[in-house]
């Protein structure tokens, strides 16, 4: 077959790695740019990954205490404009509504018409409007914890969008919580950063580093933001979410008051967080490799396809008694508490053909079924956190058996593997050409490709942070929360430093 | 109690039907007014049962084949404009999005800026922007059928709005599918009818009736339009739904085309279909009672509440303990494939008034469990389809033994009571006279009841149709799809009709 001869994806990372991007979504036909800038189109395949995220952490969030509820796409301009860091964070690439509907412009078209007293946003994020609920929601101290969960489209106006990673909209869940102290509404904003941390290692075999970002990557109007930070196979960093402690400032904005137990009115604490659509991108450029998609089993729509090989009508018949015993002993198996999720590819198509399809959409386990196989009662099986030539002849009563420990191994080599390239591409780094050296591309065909996360000291002030993101397009991704109390001198300036921090480009 | 002396709600179904569902919304906590006119807020016990709605549908539409994805929430007006019918339908009530920021207006305030060149309309339904991407996905007779479901929200601009039954924002899922022929087509539209009925009937307990939209009711592009009705207790009907067959007029519209088996072009036939958090409106409306909600156990968020009662430590510690055990047996059983939903409310509130709370909730099972139980090793329970004064002491094992034998018991009663409702208030009316008194309001102070649903005979002229819209605010709510062939007499004109309609005032 000439595509076991090069790889199924053109261009591969190392010849240009955006390219290889966008190449993976096609070929694993996940997404693609709609007719409206900047809008995608999730299809079927990377909708079923959303899919699988959403139930997991929805699973999460309720045992930690949370409800879902639904809040309004629209924000009154007025609302929007009471935070001002906030407001002046969002302002420039909001969508406004400026009309109720469209009227015959004379010319054999349509003009807007309908004109709002007061236009209205579409959610950037929402915390004004569901601040304007939580005002007249929480009146007592009985009230707190108020613990609430939103998955909804939200709008953002990209200038460069780029599928899953930067869209104009996109799909995300926003929680937002009350708290009547700020201890309680610390250890929320905390217990969210571990929740996603924990989701991402665990589910989406992502490596992250928890830390705090510095006051200018904070989210606007919040005290303090959290995130958690992945690498990408090109190096760059990439926001998985985000946690905030906001302080008291939304709730002054949006007047949220309790009575405390001593029968005083005080503002109440709040938190808001949050993930994305933007989390497939993360794991399209974590696993993936140049035949495609590799998709860690406790996310994947699919965990074995089966392909049945036959060339008449007797084989096929034989095959497919044999796929269809399968069929019974895999749907009494469970798989991290859910039942296997698997399919038979019987559609009129080459053998090779599918092979690729499956391999390039990164189905964890793929069984070729023949004649043979019957005969031997075996099944031949090949790994997608392996190489694609290895594949192994297995006793059905030893598959079937060893299934769910096999999908617990493909999870684990997935994790193990970017853990691994994660640390080989971190460096501590003390010395200030070493670290310009470090961020300066080797490979003059990719760009984009250079050394990785520097750990170095920063003295704390916003002039450094700017003056390396001017030289090098380098930010610094977070302050890690286990980040040592070291003495040391700032990577920039040479001053005296206290902690080392994660310096990358990011997404 | 003094509630037990009057209802829970007030004004009761009698006194004034609107305003009593108004009241059941806000005592069971579902769902509030946002401060963007049209637009609610769907609190977490409303939006747990939209969760609810959801899950279950969304399984059967998987069984049935098909798959969600997710398209742009903007569509372009010029996208907008390609199905005359279409746009002349929805252009009188959208939102118009003009400007993509905000920028200073010089007066300490923000104006629009950044004017597109393009308007872009917030989706009302997405046939023309899920078209543009099915023009590329079809291209063969094996791309057919293409099954797609879309979980969203959508905006009708409302000038009348009410809570889940009309508001500029709402949720639902639209379904939209693509086949080779026009057989197959149909064969769809009435499947995914089917579809709804079933989960109208087993899951919500409302008994429905299918059939066929008149032209003037059909959606705007479609060939036909097919429904299920309910009535709500104010022998008002409710459309629940729609299965729309839309034949080439969207496929034209879009451009969707594929080669048949013979390798020549041809137009596609395609559906649409949809649901809504309206659904929620006509659950509460088929059940709600005097003293707020009733939910249909498969439906409901909880099944069963468990109220301790004690009034020292020492009943406390006994009580709890008891409880703890029914806990783990209850964990261990299971109800419509799902696990038991249950909450032991353990608040520092009055006995009675979380019993009320939970009444207004419409929660099927209320154990309540004090010292005296305990000792008995018995619950003294109440059920939502009986009177809440009626409660039974139950020995501990029966209950736990007959807990899903009970829940199946109040599903079916719940059905089987809307069910004589609607059987008793649908009369077969063949003489003019009666059929205007039918639609006559009784009760002075309540002017929303009347007769109830009309079975008579129409001629098919859209004439009669209006004749009785514009004396009676009557409407044709489908052409049943078991109508008998039958002679007959038109109830307006008396010209000669073959089949019975159903004529009601609606929602």
């Amino acid at each position: 077959m000439a595509e076991q001869e090069k790889t199924a994806i053109t261009p591969t990372r190392e010849e240009n790695y955006p390219g290889w991007y966008q190449q993976v979504i096609k070929a694993a036909d996940m997404a693609e740019n709609s007719e409206v800038r900047g809008c995608m189109v999730i299809k079927p395949w990377g909708y079923a990954i959303w899919e699988n995220i959403q139930k997991n952490l929805d699973v999460m969030f309720k045992e930690t205490g949370h409800v879902n509820a639904y809040f309004p796409l629209f924000i009154p301009k007025s609302f929007f404009e009471k935070e001002a860091e906030h407001v002046e964070g969002f302002a420039k690439e909001c969508a406004v509504v400026t009309h109720s509907r469209l009227e015959d412009d004379g010319k054999g078209g349509l003009k807007p018409a309908g004109k709002l007293t007061e236009e209205l946003i579409i959610r950037p994020t929402s915390e004004t409007i569901i601040g304007a609920s939580f005002s007249k929601w929480v009146n007592s101290y009985r009230d707190l914890p108020l613990l609430i969960n939103q998955w909804a489209n939200v709008v953002r106006w990209e200038m460069r969008p780029r599928l899953f990673l930067r869209t104009t909209e996109f799909l995300w869940q926003e929680g937002h919580t009350v708290h009547a102290t700020k201890e309680d509404a610390l250890e929320e904003t905390y217990r969210m950063l571990n929740v996603y941390t924990r989701f991402a290692q665990e589910y989406l075999a992502i490596p992250v580093i928890q830390g705090e970002k510095t006051e200018s990557e904070k989210f606007p109007g919040a005290v303090s933001t959290y995130t958690f930070e992945a690498m990408m196979q090109d190096k760059k960093a990439l926001q998985g979410g985000t946690s905030h402690f906001l302080g008291l400032n939304f709730a002054k904005a949006s007047n949220i008051k309790f009575q405390n137990r001593e029968g005083k009115e005080e503002y109440a604490w709040t938190t808001s967080w949050g993930v994305s659509t933007r989390l497939i991108g993360a794991l399209i450029m974590a696993h993936g490799d140049d035949n495609g998609l590799i998709l860690p089993p406790r996310i994947a729509p699919l965990h074995v396809v089966i392909i049945p090989i036959y060339r008449n009508k007797d084989e096929q018949n034989k095959v497919m008694d044999f796929i269809d015993n399968i069929k019974e002993k895999i749907s009494s198996l469970r798989y991290n508490n859910e039942k296997i999720r698997f399919k038979v590819d019987n559609r009129d198509m080459r053998g090779g053909e599918k092979l690729w399809e499956w391999i390039k959409k990164g189905v964890p386990v793929r069984l070729e079924i023949g004649p043979r196989d019957v005969s031997s009662n075996s099944v031949f099986m090949g790994r997608r956190d392996k190489d694609f030539k290895e594949k192994v002849s297995v006793n059905i009563d030893d598959f079937i058996k060893n299934l769910p420990a096999f999908l617990d191994e493909i999870q684990n080599n997935i994790f193990q593997k970017a853990l691994k390239f994660q640390i080989e591409n971190t460096k501590k780094i003390d010395n200030k050409n070493e670290f310009y050296q470090f961020f300066t591309p080797k490979n003059k065909n990719n760009p984009e490709i250079h050394g990785g996360f520097a750990n170095s000291h920063w003295c704390g002030s916003s002039k450094c942070e700017e003056k390396i993101k001017d030289d090098l397009k380098v930010t610094i991704r977070c302050i890690p929360l286990d980040a040592k109390q070291e003495k040391g001198k700032c990577i920039c300036c040479g001053k005296e430093s206290k902690k080392r921090v994660i310096f990358a480009k990011a997404y």
